[in-house]
């Protein structure tokens, strides 16, 4: 896979960046009026997974002990998870599968997670901040190709540090949309995750192998997760921030 | 090029990571007792290129005004780059080639440049700081495959944003790391920059073309020195900073 132009257009209207870390959206956020959040492991990815088992919004907030006050509150859900476990006391954290096993339908989920909902919080002044998984790739590409306006992909990251997941899940966006001649990049950072999904792309799960500090989600057992996580379009949801807390976009 | 595990060892002594931006140092650091700072475009290539050339020692100076001190002063040759530019003043900046045409022998540089010289200044107080380029690619390598400690490869990159060729160059001196079996790697940012420069290694100058900004060089005229830029094994200098300045390091 030799390095090439990754895109013949030069004459694309808006703009597709990645920024790899939170700390780094500052640098970044520049003009885009779409911001995309990403925490393939797991937090987008359960959010992503609650919206298509039915639940009603999700309040992301910053801290546990914002969390823990919704606990045992009627038609709420409180998850928090820090470091890839549960927090004591918590019914759930951040895991998809076991959101599945939940009964949702209705529901308010309250979560407080490690980089997910932090980046949610950095990238909410956006005109639009919405959620992306490989859970809703296909749904959420085909929504971002309608837009017209530039579009910052936003990766969680791990305390605020490059992750790869995030990153091949970015390229595999961009791959989509640069192909349409709509959008182009500039960044080098959007440039190398397109390389890296490219890398990544015949096989997801082989950067678990890559990666070992995804060792410790398989320490964890949590590696049916983790393929839940990896496997694209198992949903068609894409979640919205409106106001304080995630809903269905209506599209 | 399927991504799959990138070593094969996991009893390595040491660990060589990368660090995509000076920004990220702090996240980076933790116990890397050698520093490797990396600015490919251009300052550490001049740096190499200038002692290749003779010149006794560098100081790298942070603000353009330290280095203006120095214009005319007899033994000194006072450099300063901004946004890919000669400083006004300056009989020079971070060209490589322009070094190269220069009477060097036995003289102190004193630089200031956008990127490079502010990630010297952050590295500062490692065990050792090093400077690395394509330029002294196996001549680096070689002498870090001897080292027991710690290794940091600490990217310059683009007004703190990452930059691709910066981090291709960390892949492939970790590529030869790796291969020993001494060094591990446990970072994502370490990952990545191993794939992208996989993708990279058959043609170098190929990133010019999957890169816009580098699309500033060029509109500079200054494409013979990225091509001398991207060139290995040019020069065996290893450049370590010893107090306040970068001298050829012995070894």
């Amino acid at each position: 896979m030799p390095m090439k132009a990754i895109s013949s257009h030069t004459d694309y209207q808006y703009r597709v960046e990645v920024c790899h870390t939170p700390g780094q959206f500052p640098l970044y956020k520049q003009d885009a009026g779409i911001v995309v959040v990403i925490d393939i492991l797991r937090a987008t990815s359960a959010m992503v997974a609650a919206f298509h088992h039915g639940v009603k919004d999700i309040i992301p907030v910053a801290t546990v002990e914002e969390a823990r006050k919704y606990i045992g509150m009627p038609g709420h859900v409180a998850a928090a998870e820090r470091n890839g476990e549960v927090v004591e006391g918590f019914p759930v954290g951040n895991s998809p599968l076991a959101f599945k096993a939940m009964d949702l339908k209705g529901k308010t989920i309250v979560i407080s997670t490690t980089n997910g909902t932090q980046a949610i919080n950095i990238g909410k002044d956006a005109k639009q901040l919405v959620i992306g998984a490989f859970l809703n790739l296909t749904a959420l590409t085909d929504w971002l190709l309608r837009q017209n306006d530039n579009i910052l992909l936003l990766c969680s990251g791990w305390r605020d540090k490059f992750s790869l997941e995030d990153s091949v899940f970015a390229g595999a966006v961009m791959d989509r949309l640069l192909d349409s001649g709509k959008f182009g990049v500039e960044e080098d950072s959007s440039i190398a995750s397109k390389y890296l999904y490219m890398a990544a792309r015949d096989n997801f799960m082989s950067i678990l192998k890559a990666a070992p500090r995804r060792k410790r989600l398989q320490q964890l057992q949590l590696l049916d997760d983790v393929k839940y996580c990896l496997t694209p379009d198992q949903a068609t949801v894409i979640p919205v921030l409106r106001g304080d807390r995630l809903v269905p976009l209506e599209t």
